[in-house]
């Protein structure tokens, strides 16, 4: 695929490669700062910026907001990845302080982040990868989105999109995806890739993107010989990510939606 | 293989996307930070701790100091990789900070590492890649373990553990794993791994975490064809670690009981 | 190939990991910090620096300009790779303080960021990806060469290479190399690692280093299956740059000597 998308990312250290090469396999253009004194200058030719807290410490903290803030103001679309939120006082007080000073296109966590931003008390929230279930996933989802006027996705076993109005449940991917750290990450930088070449439908562009990491990992999953395991997984996500089509969408789209 | 083990790294730039893929290849949960703010309860809930430090400056110096003392305040197991220790008075410093105020269950590194730890003037330890020979690197690890009360491994082309007590020589492992970054970073990562759901015996785990880096680059580099090389070779060692079972490692062990 | 070669980056987060593995397949030793207080100590062993400024911020352009005038004074040579040098002021600046205060053995960008470094107005320099193809490259090179006393390398769909008297295009290479993030990096590490080596002609070794990331690009894009995309194509650039040959380069090269 061929996108018109810069995508400015201002990300975690573990995986911002990772993130970089698969908005590079979908087409977009990748772009890495953590240089306060250029915020302005490269947002004025973002097409989208994707903020992920994984490594956060002070001084991030104080360019996220700013950089979101900016991005409100030059209208370019923000997406969220509030990694490990309900993991330290720190994370969730980075998380409150952005969410009432910057207006997010997408908010994209699994459960246990995504309840920390709507105020649930969560005493499991233990570490990022931990993922536990939640019947009300679809309530939470629609809700938090009407309140906070962004599209919100939750990742897990399934996943679900909402605007507010409309609701939609994936069930693509492959419990696989949490064995290679930056699965999500990399899942915001397609969202955010998407949703900066075609702004029009942001929840669209949010679907999308969950859908494509789950298909992705599906087809690396199904390609993997009994020799090959998590190391050669990761590299075959970023090709099927590189090969995807509209038919390989179509053929393994697992979506229902529920609006 | 599966572990409930949360292994919370403060760690270099290079290889961190390698110790956090390797670890959750070996069923562990990793977690990356430079947050200063959230030590405590991120330490809280973690099964080890690995400090490397590779890209060590100013800020993470303070970092890993109150880290590690907090660690050993709440019996969190500190596994220490000391890159390039020898390589500057810096890094020297750093390390001879950490061993005063820090107790450590293992100590991680090359012999030159070790050396500088054990105060041994060491003239030709140029580089982080260096490893030389020395004769006496079981009385050296036995020693030293005494004096820190730590598992000290030496890796090189023969590996040495040693509690104090118990000392062992590994003979697993190919040249070729010095031609991946961060193999030893990663070794650190499997210790911390396997240290972290294991802590009655810290000297074994450590051997364990050894020896699988070894079993690892072993088979990976008997599946490289002749096409493949360094790239490919670094791939299959997560692969291997993802898909190592007991008896792979009984049917690859080379190991010598010293004591 | 082998070569006595200790490769110090300071270079960007994005990318690290691979100019050390680029670095070690080469047969070079990679070395990475960001740590001011031990540049004098490890640039007195090293080989080659090469400062990249991907992800440059302020601490970062502190240290590299301090470790560019050291270098100078110690006679080791330097690669500036001056990543998205048009992209926004603070880029700018931190190029222009880089040439004034340190002597580059050589400077290797894309046409936009060498078009910046000429001082030339260029409209469309939007991100760290862009290239655009320019009439006059071989004169912007050689003359940029003899203004600045460096080898100026301008990489695109074919590259210049030139020492100011010499001028030389190169024509390996494939497109899909820009669908990886961090080729131009690396090929900034091959010539560091080659001209660390081999500092009797800097010429020669910044030539050699552009041809290698092409020939290994093209025999990398050759074997690629249609399930295989990007991801194993990064894999296998590594794989071939560990695998090159005298023979493999004699086969390949594809270069016009232009004066």
């Amino acid at each position: 695929m061929q996108m018109v998308s810069i995508v400015f990312h201002i990300t975690n250290s573990v995986t911002i490669n990772d993130c970089a090469n698969i908005t590079l396999a979908l087409g977009g253009s990748p772009l890495m700062s953590y240089c306060k004194e250029e915020l302005r200058e490269i947002l004025s030719f973002s097409s989208a910026l994707v903020i992920n807290i994984g490594t956060m410490e002070s001084k991030m903290c104080e360019m996220v907001v700013e950089a979101g803030k900016l991005a409100n103001e030059l209208n370019v679309p923000v997406i969220l990845d509030p990694v490990g939120a309900g993991a330290s006082a720190s994370r969730e007080n980075l998380v409150k302080k952005l969410i009432s000073n910057v207006k997010f296109a997408v908010i994209k966590g699994n459960l246990a982040e995504i309840k920390t931003i709507a105020g649930i008390k969560n005493e499991n929230n233990k570490g990022v990868d931990s993922v536990e279930e939640f019947e009300n996933s679809s309530s939470l989802a629609k809700e938090l989105a009407i309140e906070l006027e962004s599209v919100i996705a939750i990742t897990g076993k399934e996943d679900i999109v909402s605007d507010g109005k409309r609701v939609c449940k994936i069930k693509n991917g492959t419990p696989l995806l949490r064995k290679v750290t930056g699965t999500g990450c990399m899942t915001a930088s397609l969202i955010g890739t998407i949703c900066g070449a075609y702004r029009e439908d942001i929840y669209e562009g949010a679907t999308l993107g969950v859908v494509l990491m789950g298909i992705a990992g599906e087809i690396a999953e199904k390609s993997l010989t009994s020799e090959e395991g998590s190391g050669t997984f990761r590299m075959r996500i970023i090709d099927n990510i590189f090969n995807m089509t509209e038919e390989k969408i179509r053929e393994n789209i697992k979506i229902n939606f529920e609006n």
